[in-house]
């Protein structure tokens, strides 16, 4: 299968690595924020990016993203910007010329599955193309399609976790060590845990985000951004963490939605310390309420480059078994 | 989909309840050990267990399994017979019989899938018939889904694994109460958890059936249940628990693979308590290391009759929507 890879950033370098040596696919176009390539015989990521390195693109201004997405010869668009969370842009539009084409969509960008969900459906059924998008909740944690495949027919009551891999490193550092809130998103900052700016990550709106797609996706809720009652983590002092630890419980992100009261939430609360959610680090963790196999947790790695490409490598299997065998 | 049910002990129990509001299926055929009865209009399990109850029977000698699964009318056969683990008969023998006729096959009997899983698939294969049996493991945990559909791609090291809940709940009541293996193990009794005869869950042979299969069906192995290293938790003392918890461990009886070295064992191993795979009570957990995901952990109820209907369902969902949409 031919892909069309847009985004060179982490994950798209992860996507690039994990492809390498898969005779199944081949990078047949690639493009970054200002430029693309297109060769039918296949694209080495590597040289794309060592190319962006030295001259600032990774191909020429002939071609970009929409007019790779729009134009070029592929099977599978490989979506993997960064997240525009108010509008989506400029991947929904990108993605919607893929799918307009009958083109699959595999993405792990947040802002068109958590702004535009339905639509997009929509217009991949319509024109028979697959769209997935496993990367946007819990990084390598197959949560969506868990849920899907895994617990299919069973109603699910509700939906919690841990969303955010920084929230939950500054957590556990300001639990294990007493450190203060500054003092441990300091040192997420150093580990290149938290971004320069890491406001979307630490009020909860990249948790919001997530459990919009959740509840979008495969709840099958009508949720936006806006719905979500938000607390996030910049307010906690290292002494309610401590009292929490002396009543064997801790406080971690929470990240819910009561899908009989129609509600979602992120804001930091105490669980025991028994409770499966309660993870360390940057780990990711998901409990799953159904209504025949109880309690489901999934746990792993939220985030990282090649974890995130693992998640969009079984979406693009997914579409392989599908449609090229 | 007409439904063949065989096997109305606890589990079909559970296939009834969750099938019984369910318009996407219909029973058609059921049978138990010594008897069976068909009806293309839809047979009421309820009815038929209470028919049991009395009888000793729920249908008629005319029918058995065997004639069921050979000459009957029905879609999917769904085998939830005891498991045998040396022969894994008569269920290998029905299912061979509905899978030759080109029938579909869901089960969560551990017998057949872990004496004879190639076979089976092979005869699935050439039959162009679907056999899945997410329940055999883990329960309600969708375990062989989840690595099959949500790790695809990720090479896996290795698999490790809380997979008997019965030695799960004695081995957390030894370390919560300090009580010894036989109080404990007569708790268990008591509250159900355990078999009269608990031979096969204490000494490990249940978590190897299943680590047999979890080998060949997702990673590609080919191992028998003499090839798993086996020591069971009917020697521990409360002590040995005690001392672990004064280390900020755990004792847990832990089933493995380790993929390149082609070991499988099963034994009682000091884990962190911080380990996702240290679970409470009757809960299964199973952690996977894979190539680019990392290690991804699966929690979950691993028993009971609803809870493995669960994982039937969703087995019976993927066959539905494979072959009746």
């Amino acid at each position: 299968m031919r892909i069309a890879l847009i985004g060179l950033g982490s994950v798209g370098k992860g996507v690039g690595h994990v492809l390498k040596n898969d005779k199944r696919f081949t990078i047949t176009a690639a493009a970054d924020s200002k430029s693309g390539v297109v060769n039918d015989k296949g694209l080495n990521i590597e040289e794309l990016l060592a190319k962006k390195k030295t001259t600032g693109v990774c191909g020429s201004h002939e071609w970009n993203a929409m007019k790779i997405a729009s134009e070029a010869d592929y099977d599978v668009l490989v979506e993997v910007t960064p997240t525009n969370a108010i509008t989506g842009e400029p991947a929904l539009s990108v993605i919607k010329a893929a799918l307009s084409r009958g083109k699959h969509v595999v993405t792990s960008n947040k802002g068109p599955i958590s702004v535009a969900y339905k639509e997009l459906q929509k217009l991949a059924d319509e024109n028979h193309a697959e769209l997935r998008f496993e990367g946007t909740v819990a990084g390598a944690v197959p949560i969506i399609n868990g849920i899907k495949h895994g617990l299919g027919g069973n109603k699910i009551k509700s939906v919690s976790g841990v969303l955010n891999g920084t929230c939950n490193y500054i957590l556990t550092r300001m639990e294990e060590e007493g450190l203060t809130y500054s003092q441990a998103l300091a040192e997420a900052r150093d580990l290149g845990y938290a971004e320069k700016d890491p406001t979307y990550d630490v009020n909860g709106t990249d948790s919001a985000i997530k459990l919009v797609i959740l509840a979008n996706t495969v709840l099958g809720m009508n949720a936006k951004l806006s719905d979500v009652k938000m607390v996030g983590i910049d307010g906690l002092t290292a002494d309610a963490l401590l009292m929490a630890e002396t009543t064997g419980q801790s406080i971690r992100l929470i990240a819910s939605i009561d899908v009989e009261k129609n509600e979602l939430e992120v804001s930091p609360r105490l669980i025991s310390e028994l409770d499966s959610l309660v993870v360390e680090g940057t780990l990711n963790a998901v409990t799953v309420d159904t209504e025949y196999a109880g309690e489901i947790t999934f746990i792993g790695r939220g985030a990282g480059s090649v974890e995130t490409a693992s998640a969009i490598l079984s979406d693009l299997l997914s579409v392989y078994e599908k449609y090229a065998e």
